[in-house]
Order: C-alpha cells, then sequence, then structure tokens
C-alpha cells in the first residue's frame, strides 16, 4: 500500500511542477485518469471507487424517562420531562417518516439501527423501514449501557433487540451498533455467535476492514462522528449549513481519494435530529451533489460487510 | 396518510427517472402542481398551504434577581446582578419597540406569551402590543417552576398570569405557554378548565393537532425548538447567520411538503434577544423570502387554534 | 416618541402596499428620505444620524496569575501557566500596536479603558495609545472584583487606576468601566464624586441617556455584549467571520433606524484578542464597509457623553 | 520599531485621503510597493516576506487509557473506551498518511512534533516522515504532565523522547514542544543543556525571536492556538469552513504587514485531527490559496530557528 501512495505522489508532483495553480482537485483527477494502471484492483467488487453508507437510527420511543434532550438538563427529582418527550416522540411521527420519503425520492437505501424497544413501541413504522428496501440493523434491546453487562447479560441484550426486530419486521438484523459505538470485552465474540457479519462501533478508517473473531473473519464497517447528526446537530452545536458543508468537503476529498484507494463514505441520521426539516432539506442538497459524481453508489451496510468479506483485496488487521 | 405518502413517492421517483439532475426541490413541486389531485385536502381551512406562527414573548422585567443571562454565571451570594439586569431591561426598552415596528412594516401578527409580572412592569406597552393587532397569550404569573406545583398552586398561577394580561391589555388569553415548555401532569386540566382552547408545549409535530382534555377537544399547536432564539442564540450560541440559514432552511422543506400535506412552520422569539438590531435584521430578510411563495400565510397561534378545532381533517391523538 | 414611531410605521407599511417585494431596508430608507419633515431632530448635535464607538481594551500585561485563557482551565496549584502568560503578552507585544496602525489607517478614534496595572506594566504603550489620538479611560486599578468592594475600598480602587492612567499618559480619564461590567451600589455615587462624566457598564439601549446620579446629571454610553470580542470570540466560540457578519447585520439595522431615531453601535476589542491578525482583518473590511454610509461618524465615548450632555432632546430615566 | 511604524502610518494615511473607498488590503500594498525603501531590512534571510509554517503533531498511539476524545467524557471506571481508541487509532491508519500525501502533492514540508511513545508505536510511519523530508521534533517521552516534573525527571523525560526519534528515524530533533504548551521553569534551560536550538510553546509574537537560556542565544518560534485544528475543531467546536476561512484571514493580514516587517503565520494539524478528508480538503484549498502570493516561503521549524539565530536583526528579548 505505501509503495503504491509513493508511487502515485510521485508522479502528481512531477505533474505539479508542470501545471501549477490550478485547482489541485481538478489536477489530480486528471493525472490518475491518464497515468493510473492499477485502477482496476483499487475499485470495490460492484465496479465503485467510493462507496456512501447512510445511517438512520431508529430509537426514538424507546430512550428511557428523562433522556437526554435539548432542554435544560436541571429536572428535579420525580418528575417527567413532559417537552423532552414530545422530541422524542417527533422522531417516529416526523422525523423517519420524511426521511424515508426522502431516501425513495432520491433512490437511495440505508441501514436502519433499531433499538429493540422502540420497534416495540411503533412496530409498524420499523416494517415500513424494511417494506421500503431498508436494511434492519441491530443496535441493542434498549439504551442500557452496554459496555458494563456480564457476558450472559450481554448476549441476552443483543439477542433479545435482534429478535424483536426480527419479530415484527421479518428482517435478520446481520449488523450491530452498540449505544454510544461503545461494546465491552466480550461483543465481538457474541455477535459472531449469533451469527452477525459485521460491526460498526469503530472510527479508524475511511474503508472497511476484516477483522478475526473466534477465528473466523468479522467485518468491520465503520461509523462516523464527523458525519453524524447528533454529534455535529447536538453535541458540537452546528448549525445544518455547518454539518452540509463539512460533509461535502469530506466526500470531496474521499472522490479524489477513490482514485487510487477504495474509499467508503459513513453519514449519520437520528429520528429525531436528521429526520427535522432543516436536515433533510441539506441532506437531499448534499446528496443530489455526491450523486452528480461518476463511480459513487450507495449502498447498505449488510451489502457493504458482504463485498468485503468476499474481497480478497480487502483491509486485514 | 401511509398510502398517500406512498403514492406520491410512487409518482415522484418515475419522475425521477425522467429529469435526472435538477435542483430536487423544483423537481417536486413541479410534479406535484401536476399529479397532485387531493390539493384541496391538504390545505388549512384558510386556503393556506403553509403556515407560519411567530412567537414574541414578553418576560423580561418579570425575571428573578439574577436570572441566567449572558454574563458570567459566578455573581457572589448577596449581590446583584446589575449589568444582567440592564440586560434584560433591553428587552422591554429597545427589543418589543424594535419587533412591533418590524411585524407592522412586514404586515404579520404574532401571538405574544407574556408572563404576567412582566406585564405588570411594563402595562402600556403590553397594552401596545395588542392596540397593534397581536395575540395576547399567557405564559404564567412569573417565573417560577411550574412542573412541582400542586393543582391548586397551579391553577392559581396560571389564572393570575390570564387576570393580570386581561386587566391590563383587553386581551382573554386562550393559548398557554409554561416555562421552558415544561408543563405539570395537571396543566391540561387546568387549562380545559379555565377556558383555554390551546397550548404550545409539545415539539412532536409539525403542524397542529388535538387532544381529548376532560373528554373535550383541546388544540396542541406546537412550539420550536429548532427556531428559537433563545435556543439557537443563547442556548447553541449560534451566530445570526447560523439562526437565519437554519429557519430558511426550514421553511424551504416544509414548503415543499405543504404540497401534499398541511404544515406549519414556527418561530420564536424573545424580547431581550429576538428585538436585537442584528436579529430583527435577519427577521426582515428571512420574512421577505418567505412572504415571496404563494400559499403561505402568517397566522396569530389563537387563528391556528380555531381552524384546527374546526377543520374535521386534523390530526387527532 | 411612540407618536412618532407610530406615524412612521403607518407611512411605511402603505408604501408597503404600494412596491411589495424590493429588499426590505431600500424600501424603509427611501421612503423615509422623502417623508421625514422631523430629521433634523433625530440628528446628534455634531449632525451625525449614527454614531460608531469602538473600545480598545488595555487590559494585558495586569492581570493576575493564571487568569483565565484559551488554554484547558486545570492547572494543578502552585504553577504558573507560563503559555497563557505568553498569550497574554500577545495583547501588548502585537495587539495593541496592530490595532493603533489598523485605526490610523481607518482614520478611526477609538476609546481605550485601561487597566491601572497594566499602563504600569507597559507605560510607554499606554502613552502612545493617547498621543495617537485615542481616548485613556479607567478601568479599575486591577482585575479585582469591584462589586464587593466598601464604598472606601472601592474609592480608592477607582481612584488609583484613574491616577495611573493619568501620571503615565497625561490624560485625565472622565469614563470608567467595571470589571465585566459589574459594579456595585456606591459605584456611580463615587464617579460622580470624582469627577468622571460617564460609565458604560448598561447594554440596555442603542443609544446613550442621562441618569441622576447625587441630584447631578450623569451619563451612560452603552457599551455591548452582542459585538464583543471576548464575549463572541472566547465566550461564545465564534469564527471571526461570525463575528464580522453579525456586527455588520447590526451596523445595517441600526443604520435603518437612525433615520428616524438617535442610534449609537458600540464595538469592543480586547488587546489579546481584537488585536489578532484575524480579527484586524475583519475590522479594517468592517469599517471600510461602515465608513461607506452617509451620516455615519466614528466618536470617542468622551464626545458621545459631552454630546449626550449637553443635547436637550438626550433620553432620561 | 516604533519609528518605522509611525512612518509607515503617516504615508498611508496621507494616501487614504487621496483614494478613499477602494479595499483596504489593496491600497496599503500598493502604497508601499511603491513608497517603502527599507524592504530589504524586513525581509527573512532567505529573502521571504512572510513565511508559513506547519506542524503535523505525530501522536496517536502514544496515548493514555481513555484520553479525552469526542466520545462523552462519562465511562466508569475499570473499563476501556473501545471506540475512542479506534478514534486514536485514526491518526496513525489515515491521519498521518493522508497529510505525508498532501504535503508532497503541494510541495511542502513540515514540521512533525512526536511523542516518543508514539513513535515506538508506528516506527515505519515515523520514519516514511523523515524518508519524505519532514523535521522530526520533539514532544516528550509520553503524554504526562510535564510542568509538575522536577529537573531530574523532566531531563530523563525530554531526553528519553528524542532518543527515541533519533533512533527511530535517524534524525536529530532540534525543536521542543511540550504538552498543551506548558513547560515549567527548567523546562528551557534542560533543552539549551540537551542542545536543542528552539521551543515553540510561547504564543506572544507573531514573527519568531531570540531569548538569553544559560548565557546562551535560545530561540523562540511561536505556536498558534488560533490557527491550530486541535484548538477549533475539539476545542471550540469549530466547522472546517470556519477553521479555513479564519486562518485564511490570519494570512491575508499577516501577508499585508509583512511588506514593513518580518512575519510569521503558524499553522498546526495534529494526526487523528487535521489528517481527516474533510480537513485535509480545506488545508489543500487554503494552502494553494496561500502559494498563490508572491515572497511567501512554507518552512520547517528547524530551518526558521537557524535563520532566526543567525540573523542580526532578529527581535530579543
Amino acid at each position: 500500500m505505501m509503495d503504491t501512495r509513493r508511487d502515485f505522489i510521485k508522479k502528481s508532483s512531477m505533474l505539479g511542477l508542470a501545471g501549477a495553480l490550478s485547482p489541485i482537485e481538478k489536477l489530480i483527477s486528471t493525472s490518475e485518469e491518464i497515468n493510473m494502471k492499477n485502477k482496476e484492483q483499487t475499485k470495490w467488487l460492484d465496479g465503485s471507487r467510493l462507496i456512501v453508507s447512510i445511517s438512520m437510527q431508529f430509537e426514538a420511543g424507546g430512550q428511557p424517562v428523562n433522556s437526554e434532550s435539548p432542554f435544560p438538563q436541571n429536572m428535579q427529582k420525580g418528575y417527567v420531562d413532559l417537552p423532552a418527550e414530545t422530541w422524542y416522540n417527533y422522531g417516529y411521527k416526523e422525523g423517519i417518516p420524511r426521511m424515508l420519503d426522502n431516501w425513495d425520492r432520491l433512490g437511495v437505501k440505508v441501514t436502519s439501527h433499531m433499538v429493540g424497544s422502540a420497534v416495540l413501541k411503533n412496530p409498524s413504522l420499523a416494517k415500513e423501514i424494511v417494506q421500503r428496501g431498508h436494511e434492519a440493523a441491530a443496535h441493542g434491546m434498549n439504551w442500557d449501557t452496554q459496555y458494563m453487562m456480564s457476558y450472559d447479560q450481554e448476549k441476552k441484550f443483543i439477542k433479545d433487540g435482534a429478535d424483536a426486530i426480527k419479530n415484527i419486521t421479518g428482517f435478520s438484523p446481520v449488523g450491530y451498533n452498540a449505544n454510544w459505538l461503545r461494546r465491552g470485552e466480550n461483543t465481538l465474540k457474541i455477535l459472531q455467535e449469533l451469527g452477525f457479519l459485521y460491526h460498526i462501533d469503530d472510527v479508524s478508517r475511511d474503508e472497511p476492514f476484516i477483522i478475526d473473531v473466534n477465528t473466523k473473519d468479522f467485518a468491520v464497517v465503520p461509523y462516523t462522528i464527523r458525519c453524524n447528526d447528533i454529534v455535529l446537530i447536538e453535541g458540537k452545536q452546528f448549525s445544518v449549513d455547518q454539518f452540509f458543508n463539512q460533509v461535502k468537503r469530506e466526500f470531496d476529498q474521499l472522490f479524489v481519494e477513490s482514485q487510487h484507494k477504495r474509499r467508503m463514505l459513513s453519514i449519520s441520521f437520528h429520528d429525531r435530529i436528521g429526520g427535522t426539516p432543516q436536515i433533510v432539506n441539506a441532506t437531499s442538497e448534499l446528496i443530489t451533489y455526491i450523486k452528480n459524481h461518476h463511480g459513487v453508489s450507495f449502498r447498505r451496510k449488510d451489502e457493504i460487510a458482504k463485498m468485503t468479506l468476499e474481497d480478497k483485496t480487502s483491509v486485514r488487521e
């Protein structure tokens, strides 16, 4: 990999001497379009140079009483934060339906990590997500802190959540996401035992990779905290424009790199946040922009995991 | 509702195949303008497709000593935060008068949730708000935490605030807003008993809806925390441009959706925040932009509540 | 005042019916240019319609050990935060000199509130500020919390700071600014006794006004927390562009209003913050923009206070 | 220096009277291009008017367990924050390799402050940095708090880190950066004893300067907290666009000033932050913009330190 990178650099710096001040991105794509002979090997199995993977977290309705919300975190004990509940309810009343319409309109299939308790609370919506062609992935039975559980507790916790999804939607989840990505020491073993193919609780790479779990291959399809509505909008208190511009820059760079290296862009939306009018408006604009590039495809994470596991050239650790 | 949504999607995706890369928003509005036969039923009773509801909170002057402000929250006990008081005073000295002029200039009527103690402190300004055609709605007698009150305490608290408004302005409030939206378990019952028609302490939908309170209809006219100056400017520490761009995106999406579904945009301003020159400047620009769209009207929340209660097609929960 | 405002509104709303969608700001300034007969009385004594007042706080070098800075606030007791000291030192090594050059280049005179201990630390720089035509105003002897002092303590504290300024720069301060605007109950009395003409620790109005202190007139020249580098850049963590755009909007609105009302824009810079290249770059752009408007002048706060005290039409409280 | 500055101002203000409203920056550069006779003395020894110095901190992999990260800082004791570890790992898996490619593409050499433990964790990457022409500078043996160490502890801590770098990369570090810039009282003495030429833990000036340490000259090459990814992106929670625009303004102002004064722009990137696609995308744009100015060069800090120490006109303190 190192050698390939250096060769590439050598070529493009020589080129750089010739055509000085033109926008760097154009320069690079032109130079590589012409010079790179090993283009094929950098592609994904489906022929894409860059894959975009969107998550649509389905959590609202399953949250514990007085969960964190944009309302001041100063409720007196013994009382319920009623407006905060309506904020969560927005997720299934407006958020998921709006995003579902948007994905259809844009022709995009996404991965929906579903909390078991949220699925039980709104079964018909969970079912609709799957019926409209999206992937149902597991996200725990509820919002409990997973990394502190014993092996048995955790296995039941994961299985209960997956069973809820399967029973309601008919879709058997093969992917997993722990609350705040915080898996414990046993999580991967349990996932392998339960037949899962991949997890996403890793932000170390801009492409999926294979790890060994219980002496078998297991896929890691990295999630994101840089292109993630809950981290940026609620955590960092970004405005929607900041979110939009930042993900656009992320795409632009990965698109350039995907000329010589397999790349993946991960974007994440949560029902009550990514489903607001302002974010869906920006998402439409963003995805329309992304779709206007050749060689980019939108894939569900189960598809990505399977391609990764089948591909002899996948990164291994 | 689900069926309607799916039909819409089917139509617009087919259209999507034909005209690939044009801006998605234009695509949608064109396609629907042509194809939708059931336009009428999605409209509001007044013929609007989208209603914008503006709140102008009248609170300053009624706040307790050393209330939260942009000044460092580290006052030593026993001393008064004098500059913070002048920050609050700005609300009635400059903020409300400036906004009142702006609403007149733009031809917009708003809903002013008035804290009883603020009304008593500046009666002539409260009166002027009503005289200039705006709605006076109730917002508690003072800034006390409402959700912890007993039934009797709370009933008196609500009634005293409403009476103060009625006595000073001549306007009988029919709408209610609790401090930080935090109603208690008895609040709705009390409001129904006192003759209120609606409350706003709910952010679960982008349109008003009807709930059952004491076996009678009661309207919920959702407030906002996404298009709210105190949440964005003071809480999230947005700049004015961030506020402006975010609300603009919210409008753009709701306007598109209002082709096939009744929609409402709620925007909120507070005397000492929304009344600054920088925000009024942005508000003028925003509302001028919004007014440049057909089928959009600006309504007071009492008008919205009445239309909702009279409309057989309103959402019910 | 109310009547004037209403007349104005009546005129501009009628006009609004005629010329619908043109930018509201243009509409207003045109309509008033033509219709307002009472233009004169809204002007300042010097003929300006809008006055811009810039503060350049001179504090660095006088701060206590381990004062708040952008470095993590987690120093172990007994150690000095050395890089934080260099951050403060930037204020007199680069910040003030850069701003002084900028004011000269732009032809603007400002008010420099000087902490006594900072003046003693860098006397030649304090002197240079005055020699280059700027106002030296008082800002306490050091960074102590003023509002908790006894009458005698506070009088000495204020006088010592003013004396330091006078002795070093030859300029007798007539204006005062308390640390974080937090004056105590005795501050105004003391200032009046010591011969001060005005203080700035008030953010309640967008124009100066007169109050009664010790049965004599005393001017209040409002400071700002909306157009203030320490509040926006360090407190709210704005980027420079956010700061710039926000102050620009503030100006735009006040300029429109200054057609029918005397208005003042207050902007504040601190040595170690407002004196950085990035902010001075934005400041140049901002002030160049402002200067491109007729009827706007830049004034030192001592000039503003004197005009206010001499003007029969000044607001009184 | 003061005289030079005043002369300059006099010239440019006179010019200002003639050509009123043209952009101030253009005005200044034109006026000086023509009038300044003493251009030579303001240049750097290498003939540059402005030098840009980029840091690429190499720290990831060497961090203690559960170091601060963008994940919620609420881990229960006794558990490892596994996703946070993957966030750090991104620094060497994607971040540094991506930045290395970018520097080559742009033709820029940078200074890499390397934590000893990070070098030992990823020796081949550390080596590659040096092989590709960048400077290896010291950054402590690990992430320990340096300012609390005894003289002996600290000397060993610094030497161990420098030795790790030398042994792995073959490069003998001559520059030093303490964790969060927090040197102790003995640090400079130790650095001088160990043969270092400069340190960067100072933000007091926009140009390097010479101090006396152990009666010998020692260079200070100021670091930055205004153009620093960890401060802006993680600390202030800037979006990438905010970062980009702010550094651009910093450059624009320093470029203007560099007509009459030696200036340096310091920019800092950290492996796991500055190496993300979104920031590298902005960095490419920024550096391409900067390179489009005459008289600007990019230099490693060891080159800057040497030029400073050799230059008779360097600032001394």
